[in-house]
């Protein structure tokens, strides 16, 4: 097997010419790992014209997406246009049907369309591969599929947008409001044309969908994630976790209960002290738990052209020398379909709600709290300022659909001056 | 492919134990990610009488591990008994040569026979894998050589023997002596029955030729990499490293370089808050660096029977599978011969001494570095006692070669009460 792998390239933005700068860059070095050379036969994207820094002009090019799907002078079709739906999925479809193998970056498009995908992939034959679709750079879907291959998963856990992580912990270092953060964030380039896609926790909630489906050999089912956005994160909830050890983050985390699948993308606080507690600016790290390896961490660039860009490359490295794996870790048609957990695993939380400064406020809120058989482990009120009391509150253990309850009968008191923020405390 | 996949399993102890717990415990999850079963056929070990905790009654039983591994009904051979030399090499070799797959976890015998049994193994038309011989549960291996196929390494570091991280951070944490924690470390079984293989470095050494093999496409030479053990480190060292923001770690260190390639496994201070720095405990952590991919961290358990059996695993899977990867990364027969570095690249360093109170002492150490060429970034006399002195000096970036002069030269000033230790200040 020593033809080249010819690679058809749709979508030459950040992660397109980083994959063409690799392969441009390390012929010799590529040949030599996969014992045949990689070529690019043709890219695709909307302006033929515009200048991308890099050499094309070897290259055919097609303004279709979907004819360069086709082409018969490519082997794996590369989609890095993005996107659920339109032309990217078009694309995908076309180059499965003809019986190519595919690798893309597309988390969306995968959270949303994986199971048929890969069941299509699979019947004809082709590979659909996806590392760079979660955590960048950060081999996790490798490790999930192949090296942890044998131990029953029994949790993932992931701070899989950079761009949240900057946030919060920008907010932490330099003492900014999380809307001074956010105009930074915007400012550096790190948000998506919409950003609810990122502080909404839906982009990180994509990536969990699809480790979640490794994980447990069931059908991606985004819809399952239970999102929660960083939006209601301030400085006062950032500094107060500190103060008792902890950081925030936005953390996704995926296991299987007797109760089903839990899987949840929200802001928690984990132990300042642990890795995931430690992980600054816009880094991604995503842990792994099974029953004979235990727990293992892997931390490194989320995005950016060049990390997205090798893990791009390791799936086509991957076809090049003949692995052939099923998208998801095993055949898509024999997924099972998951059972979403009603309700998550209890666990402490921290609450912090401004009251209106009046006798028995407190008292109101604790009789709340115990009327849903929730106990409190700390209580303190803090920076008394005139007419209103900012109150902390740790309870012990909890179920959330409790807490919720509790918060809700809460706004019945007419003692709460804004709405509470409750925030899960993850054992990590 | 569905029919089984047999195994024959030489080395019933810590790892074989644990591989036979993961084929029995998980046969259903291994059947669906693998596409057909895994299966063990046969077993050996010395003592066929011994009750090893698990069932093996199912299982031929071979006293001669190279009758093992010629047996018929065994297609991978899973070599676990260990030792650079003897059976294992004996078994691994008989195995090669019947055709077999081999999967073994002895990164002794890889350090010194690497390469002649990957090029037997390549010339058979067999693989030899090896993941779990590096960092135990952490797929550092399979990460390297697959999921980084698209980077020029740059550089590979990592804390790859737990005992040795044990003691260093027990140290610290309990404030004990390193007689005192190396006891400890006995007791808990950490320790290899030549605790030299640990504290002297080699272990660890072994582990970090096989990566520098993969990184950079050399052949493997572990006579090439700078071995320096733990024995020297004082709780005195950890403190002082402590006060200016650094941990010692027993760092593995490769890189290319114009000079040739750098090997070296050798106690080092860095930064406390690094990733390197916060590994506590008996744990590894492997830090890859790609030209594309920037920094990948790899943190887990380096050892003991469910991580290590979860490697071996890996490798099984991937053979299962059908995936057939060179054992390092690329044919062997075409690994480069490595020029091994002559001097390593220049670092700031740690130098703690006892000087004897006397006028002008000082100022002949400092000669002595200004004759090399080293400058003093700080210097400190502390803890100044009856007749003795205590100094620690940071140099400016220095060749370790002018530094060993210097202290060389430090021996002839008599003012030394005992040798110096010199740390490398690693800019992880
Ligand atoms: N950027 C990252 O760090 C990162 C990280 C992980 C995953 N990803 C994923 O990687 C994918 C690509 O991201 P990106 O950041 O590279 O996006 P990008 O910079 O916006 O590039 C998108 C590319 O797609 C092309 N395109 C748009 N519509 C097209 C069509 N109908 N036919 C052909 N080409 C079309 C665009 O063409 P024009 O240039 O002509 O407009 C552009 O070259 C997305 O799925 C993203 O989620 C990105
Ligand atoms: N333990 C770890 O955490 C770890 C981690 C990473 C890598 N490794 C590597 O894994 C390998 C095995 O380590 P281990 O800790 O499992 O060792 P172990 O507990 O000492 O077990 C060694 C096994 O080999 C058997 N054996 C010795 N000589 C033999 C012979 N001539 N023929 C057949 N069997 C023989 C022994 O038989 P008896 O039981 O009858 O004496 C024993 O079952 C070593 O290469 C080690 O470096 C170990």
């Amino acid at each position: 097997m020593t033809s080249p792998l010819r690679l058809g390239i749709a979508g030459i933005g950040t992660v397109g010419v980083g994959v063409i700068r690799i392969v441009q860059r390390h012929a010799d070095l590529l040949a030599a790992r996969c014992g045949r050379p990689i070529q690019i036969t043709a890219v695709s994207a909307r302006d033929r014209s515009r200048d991308r820094g890099v050499r094309l002009g070897e290259y055919a090019w097609e303004d279709d997406a979907v004819a360069l799907a086709r082409r018969d002078d490519v082997d794996v079709f590369v989609e890095l246009i993005g996107g659920d739906d339109g032309p990217a999925k078009a694309a995908v479809e076309a180059a499965i049907a003809a019986g190519k193998d595919v690798v893309t970056a597309n988390k969306a498009l995968l959270a949303h369309h994986g199971q048929a995908l890969a069941e299509a992939a699979e019947g004809a034959g082709g590979v659909l591969r996806f590392e760079a679709a979660v955590a960048g750079g950060i081999p996790c879907i490798k490790v999930l599929t192949e090296s942890l291959a044998g131990n029953e998963i029994t949790r993932v856990m992931g701070v899989m947008n950079g761009t949240c992580n900057y946030i919060l912990t920008r907010m932490e270092s330099a003492g900014l409001t999380y809307d001074a953060v956010f105009q930074e964030a915007s400012d550096l380039g790190y948000l998506e044309a919409d950003p609810t896609l990122d502080v909404g926790g839906i982009d990180a909630g994509h990536k969990l969908a699809l480790l979640a489906s490794i994980a447990f050999g069931t059908k991606v089912d985004f819809g399952a994630v239970k999102l929660e956005g960083i939006e209601r994160i301030s400085i006062d909830d950032i500094n107060r976790a500190a103060d008792m050890g902890f950081r925030v983050k936005l953390l996704g985390v995926a296991q299987m209960t007797g109760r089903g699948l839990e899987a949840r993308m929200q802001p928690c606080l984990v132990p300042a002290a642990s890795p995931l507690g430690q992980l600054e600016g816009p880094m991604n790290m995503v842990v792994l738990e099974g029953d004979s390896v235990g727990q293992i961490v892997l931390r490194g660039a989320g995005a950016g052209e060049g990390p997205t860009a090798s893990a791009v490359m390791s799936d086509v490295v991957e076809i090049a020398r003949g692995q052939r794996l099923p998208t998801f870790g095993q055949p898509a048609s024999g997924l099972a379909t998951p059972r979403p957990a009603e309700a998550n695993t209890p666990a402490p939380y921290y609450l912090r709600m401004v009251l209106k400064d009046r006798p028995g406020a407190l008292a109101k809120i604790a009789a709340c709290l115990g009327a849903e058989g929730i106990s409190i482990d700390r209580m303190r009120q803090y920076d008394h300022a005139e007419g209103s009391a900012p109150v902390l509150i740790v309870t012990h253990k909890a179920m959330r659909s409790g807490l919720d309850a509790a918060i809700a009968a809460m706004a019945g008191t007419d003692v709460l001056e804004s709405e509470p923020v409750a925030l899960r405390i993850e054992d990590v």
